[in-house]
């Protein structure tokens, strides 16, 4: 946080520095464009139609989402090309409205097995526009995708489906660590693993023009040829944890809670009002403690409640005041904009704008 | 969850069986009766005002909630007596929504500074009817509190600044824990700091008819004479960590998420749609892996991501199909109540009702 925190905010509050935030967005999409990718940020991050309309405006060319709630928010807010991250498995609900999201934007879903693609194609099949699908492969983060040789016999089924199958994305989920070449192990294995993934989809006589990947932690490490299109979302704000495995310097962190000192119980020790219910209670191996206190750096969050953030110092240093109010950096940022009903937009100390969370609770 | 599952629910999605949770409210209202205990249940964990009035309704005294917004939500829903179990410390706005809290409900908050005490007289001076305070000590947890020899001191001020003080409160945080032990001696501990802030505070000339203590883990646990208010949230449901730490049996559990199996990447992994934003990402040391899965009690969560849960299954054990619906019971409940906006409430495999979360985001 580049910027003084604003007076008399009532806490706990989610606020965003402007203009680092429009900082790294404008950084991304020059990257992004300097490289030649195409840049479709994922939203689950902010879930934010103002932010949304930045990065498109700067040169992205639509957003990846990770549920249909979230594609269903920023189709609404006027998002026209949203790509679902994700295999889905529709019921009879979730295709209707796959079908309607067809029919208002360019729509993309994700599949990673023959039988989610035929359910896929049945879902939104006799749609106005063909949906795209893109082959979910696994580059090594174990979550979901198939192994690459596979991709030509998922791509076949979606095809075969009713599907526009048009290539295949990954996750570099183990691209998190310390050390640098953790993130170059993992862009390595995207390359490598959409490198297969678009020979099998070519040997099945498919399309495979989109070959997507990247997290926060990978993008800009891929060399040239393979990978086409990134997908990162924290490095809208940047956190605790993208700070400490050094994807970004303390003045990229653009989103904070700002949260008051209730108690002090001891020299050693005071607690703030912010809790799990605010920052979230994702843990980070690579984070001291459970977030950062940038006005307070040898501060340690010990332990964090639903509704409490235990904060020890070291004997003799000196803690904030009871009543002062305190900034404290998450160590994951998207679980907290995912509790936030609105963003409080700071600049020069003062907050200029509130931003609703568009997609807050579309989870589903 | 005794109930099976109902069909066709779009997940993921929080379920909420009827029959067990009004058999969880029932039996703690009735041995808080049999004790002479009165009740005042945690709010926080479930937010849902019909379930508040099943407490009221089975005998509860009032509710304890942990936020001022949490005690507006409430308020609105026709609760009129409430305790918010934390010290505060408002700034303007705080300060008159206090005030209009107070004029319509019995309104009781918690102190635990000197500073914090004066603050919160000054900020509900003036009112139709007194606020109460309840001095916080601290029993073991370290969160906030003082010690309990300080109650006197803190009451006095309270007294001053124009607050009704009425007793003392602890939180024993401290009594979770695999053995029955770590709870009894938390238990003794509540009994040693809430008598022994009773003395100081008589010995500073102030009332001590409330010693309110107790979350889920001590609760039952008292020996008479001391603590003589109970503020348990969590048995409304219970998790993962009530049963693994022995406080609630299997058939006790009353809420789950329901998820689809969306990916079955390897015969040993299964993936399904709900993750760290509808679970939360508590975790808990007495838990295997990130939630239970009670139709597969071989398999285990092994990682949470924000729309994903990993499952691994040992060798040779078969999983659900892809496409099924599987309950995962989650590690600690309050965390995906929060994150809900309903609750599908099921009886008889059936969804009988939806219930908002009435204090939904109210975490201010």
């Amino acid at each position: 946080m580049a910027t003084q925190l604003p007076e008399g905010l009532a806490t706990p509050a989610l606020v965003v520095d402007l203009d680092v935030m429009t900082g790294n967005v404008t950084r991304m999409a020059e990257a992004s464009r300097a490289g030649g990718f195409t840049l479709r940020p994922h939203a689950k991050s902010h879930k934010c139609a103002h932010i949304a309309r930045l990065q498109l405006r700067s040169g992205a060319r639509g957003l990846s989402v990770a549920t249909i709630s979230e594609a269903e928010a920023f189709a609404r807010a006027g998002v026209d090309d949203l790509f679902i991250a994700s295999p889905v498995w529709p019921d009879a609900g979730k295709a209707q409205r796959l079908r309607r999201l067809a029919d208002g934007v360019a729509l993309r879903v994700g599949v990673d097995s023959v039988a989610g693609a035929r359910r896929l194609g049945d879902a939104v099949r006799g749609g106005a526009r063909p949906v795209e699908a893109l082959v979910e492969v696994d580059s090594g983060a174990r979550r979901t995708g198939v192994p690459p040789q596979a991709a030509g016999e998922v791509g076949q089924a979606a095809a075969e489906a009713g599907l526009r199958v048009v290539g295949a994305f990954t996750f570099p989920g183990h691209g998190y660590g310390h050390a640098p070449e953790a993130r170059e192990r993992a862009a390595r294995d995207e390359e490598r693993a959409l490198g297969e993934a678009a020979e099998a989809l070519r040997d099945a006589g498919l399309e495979a023009g989109v070959l997507s990947g990247g997290s926060t932690p990978t993008v800009g490490r891929w060399r040239p040829g393979t990978v086409n299109e990134l997908r990162p979302g924290v490095y809208v704000f940047n956190d605790a944890t993208q700070l400490a495995i050094g994807t970004c310097a303390a003045g990229d962190l653009a989103l904070a809670a700002v949260a008051t000192v209730i108690s002090v119980p001891a020299p050693d020790r005071f607690v703030l009002d912010v809790g799990s219910k605010v920052l979230g209670s994702d843990r980070s191996p690579w984070v001291r403690g459970r977030g950062l206190l940038p006005a307070f750096p040898e501060a340690t969050i010990t332990s964090l409640w639903e509704h409490h953030a235990v904060v020890r110092l070291p004997a003799g240093v000196r803690g904030p005041a009871l009543g002062s109010t305190v900034a404290v950096v998450p160590s994951h940022v998207c679980t907290p904009v995912n509790l936030a009903d609105e963003l409080l937009v700071v600049q020069h100390g003062e907050v200029v704008d509130r931003w609703p969370v568009t997609a807050r609770g579309a989870n589903t």
